[in-house]
């Protein structure tokens, strides 16, 4: 699809969003009036008022890009959502599913017929339509293979054969290809004959006869060098490549570390197939972010925020449920120890105090550490200096907060003994929690699982069970 | 300073980082062994193996790209971090100096006499200067700029005069301008005598005689147009631009919904002032989304791993101490209670489920909210409908959970009334993180703070005071 040449926005985003919000609602009210009113002979002025409030929010639709309908979509409730969807022109369908998270886009295609998914289909690159091919009803992927040429087929059957995370999967296929024997002035005919260059073209791919890459031909160096140059003279010999079978993060960083804008794919011969751009790393960095603080806080996937209830819940439960589980543990936990709070009820006001600092000092601990992995920072022998100072920084913690809290104790319940457990209970609970939020992450990572799921959930159950143990326990010893 | 152009890792970063590693060991333990058999006379070996090695380390690291040698520096504690820095050559500290995080920089230039300093910003851009300049001592700074000549050192000053996140502080001046009133054909033989483009030039920047920006060429247009054209002609003339006072990320978004690579930046008259770049939006969009990371979980700000644990114990003081109060006020709501408990113990051991169940839910809540926020999908009258999905999860939620625990509970200590008891404070505490978890972030962005801060910790206060009193005097009021 063609890029779109992005006009300056004269408002703001949420200027925008809210003016199409205010059109739609007006446009509702002017509904539930006509419905109220159905019969008392006002069609006709209902009819206009309505037509002209639909024409005003299909202009401003109109005006806006594809990206900012797609934002304006995912703000709304379901129902106006598909309002404003009807109101789309169906040659924009295609631009705007592609913009859309996949929650949303479920709904906009659940209430496409089949005629219209092909519509907005049709004038799809091959990678595009992989993308969208997962989310589509199965006879209109296999209608729109029909109709795509052989070279094009391919293309779409080899992006889908990848994961979502691999590199293949992320590749698009519009690239210009040129030789190395010929001149930069040959070259820049070459390109006039184009007419159009696809996006995000910051250097050409200087191919041999079999499609194997030789290097890349920069455009900046194409527009400052001798048009009477050879390519081969001016080329970079040695680019940053990649194997359509990389993980995708990989390269997200890479993009990030290089500044590259884009970058071409090779098979294992070396062979050009595909070629990544920035816009679609700087996607994936975003959703990778976010998908971090999502399994941290025990979310499978990301939520339409009007997803339903139903569906919201099962993307929630399954944490919830871990989370159920750990909190009995601690709860029989507490229950070894009822007969030392039978004896002194105070314990039972001053156990979730050790628990709770320590479960939040342990989601500091993790989140640091999980950040660290994240960026690769982790893994290279450091661990055991990475624990000794997340120690050192429990142990400086305890004493000067748990001390602070002893003494507190000491003054509420006039026990300095009680005020001495609760000082060493917290030390000891903050210092299990430093070693939990390193060891976690790690131990994930080292399993090959994401050291960020459920880190949240994970963290506070130790530091719960863990918490009232040490301190029922030092009670039960000293106190009782 | 001038683009670097990236070659392709033979390596993973990962293997040549542990290379590094491991010569950087073997440096040490011939260190050591020099020292230990000091006076052995094995002067002659040692020093030869010695110097041997260091040559080796220090081909490597020149091999390696700048942002690659910052990463590795970022990934290694401090003394065998200064170790490395020794070895980089020092017309490369400038550029790795750019490419590391602030907390790295500052212990880098802390070990950097004034000469070498200034030796390593001599190259710099303005922009890059300015980048720089807050974390250099005065007298640097100083020197540095009577360097400069009258326009760089006015764009330092201007660069130095907006905040951290506005578009001003992120933009760079490195742009090639034309006048619209030439030929295609003109603009390509003044490239060519331009020796060298700018990073990220993808378009060019058409003004007036007085500056003002008319329009912009993108390179592709240039290159595919026939060279007999004006630049009037083929120029999009309402290209996206910003202002230098606008908010950063606003225009992070913008390039990443846009898909765009350079954009200009114009003062208020339309007076073209400077450029920014997509490698820099990059930067910005992880840097958001790690702070939205770091402030849900308390920490101040970004943590070198390896800091000291005094300097971690400061970033992390302030949520902890705020914990330490909330768990104090929790503690005072089970106090009030403690009749109760004493009579039936049971409950101390139940509360903890009812408030643990609660935080966990909050805390997917108040996570979804918030990144629903930095999306720009709340605040445009969808509140309420918000607050009833999150409790109508939260109901389904508290009766399918609050059952079960309640089945458990009437099974452990065989009272039906006990179960009942649990089943409705679970389930009401479920309601109040649901309630809480969009409260909080919305009532903290009213107060124009950042809604992410301290997020985790708030709402564990609301679950667990909320929790304990719920459990509890429902417990008092219907159990005893």
């Amino acid at each position: 699809m063609n890029e779109v040449e992005a006009k300056k926005p004269q408002e703001s985003l949420q200027d925008r969003l809210a003016q199409v919000v205010e059109l739609l609602h007006r446009q509702k009210l002017v509904e539930d009036l006509a419905h109220r009113q159905e019969g008392h002979n006002q069609d006709l002025v209902e009819g206009l008022v309505h037509r002209q409030n639909l024409v005003e929010l299909q202009r401003k639709l109109d005006e806006l890009h594809p990206a900012d309908v797609a934002h304006i979509l995912e703000a709304l409730p379901p129902e106006d959502r598909l309002t404003i969807w009807h109101l789309v022109r169906s040659e924009r369908d295609g631009d705007i599913l592609l913009e859309v998270s996949d929650a949303v886009r479920e709904t906009l295609i659940a209430d496409m017929d089949d005629q219209e998914l092909l519509a907005a289909a049709k004038e799809m690159d091959a990678d595009e339509l992989a993308d969208l091919a997962p989310e589509l009803p199965r006879d209109v992927v296999h209608e729109l293979m029909e109709t795509l040429d052989a070279q094009q087929r391919e293309r779409v059957r080899s992006a889908l054969s990848y994961e979502e995370d691999q590199i293949g999967a992320l590749m698009d296929f519009e690239m210009v290809t040129i030789r190395e024997d010929v001149s930069l002035e040959v070259v820049l005919r070459y390109l006039r004959r184009l007419k159009e260059l696809p996006g995000h073209t910051d250097k050409l791919f200087v191919v041999d006869y079999d499609g194997v890459l030789k290097g890349v031909l920069p455009i900046k160096r194409l527009l400052v060098n001798d048009p009477e140059k050879q390519v081969a003279e001016v080329m970079a010999n040695d680019p940053v490549a990649f194997h359509p079978d990389e993980d995708a993060y990989d390269a997200a960083q890479a993009f990030e570390r290089y500044d590259l804008v884009s970058s071409p794919v090779v098979d294992k011969n070396g062979k050009l197939i595909g070629r990544l751009t920035i816009d679609e790393m700087v996607d994936l960095i975003r959703e990778e972010s976010e998908s971090e603080v999502l399994s941290m806080a025990g979310l499978r996937e990301e939520e339409d925020i009007f997803a339903s209830v139903w569906k919201s819940v099962r993307n929630r439960w399954a944490w919830l449920a871990i989370n159920l589980v750990t909190a009995f543990l601690a709860s029989r936990v507490i229950g070894l120890f009822e007969g030392s709070i039978e004896k002194l009820v105070a314990l039972a006001a001053l156990m979730p105090i050790v628990a709770g600092i320590g479960g939040n000092s342990g989601n500091q601990t993790i989140t640091m550490i999980v950040r660290a992995m994240a960026l690769g920072q982790v893994s290279i022998g450091n661990t055991a200096r990475l624990l000794r100072k997340e120690l050192g920084v429990s142990l400086v913690n305890g004493l000067v907060w748990g001390g602070v809290i002893g003494a507190v104790a000491q003054a509420l319940y006039g026990s300095w003994s009680l005020g001495v457990v609760m000082t060493a209970a917290m030390t000891l609970n903050l210092l299990l929690a430093a070693l939990m939020g390193v060891l976690i992450p790690m131990t994930l990572a080292r399993l090959g699982r994401d050291p960020a799921m459920g880190a949240s959930v994970m963290i506070t159950a130790m530091t719960d069970s863990g918490g009232f143990f040490i301190f029922l326990g030092l009670a039960t010893l000293f106190l009782l």
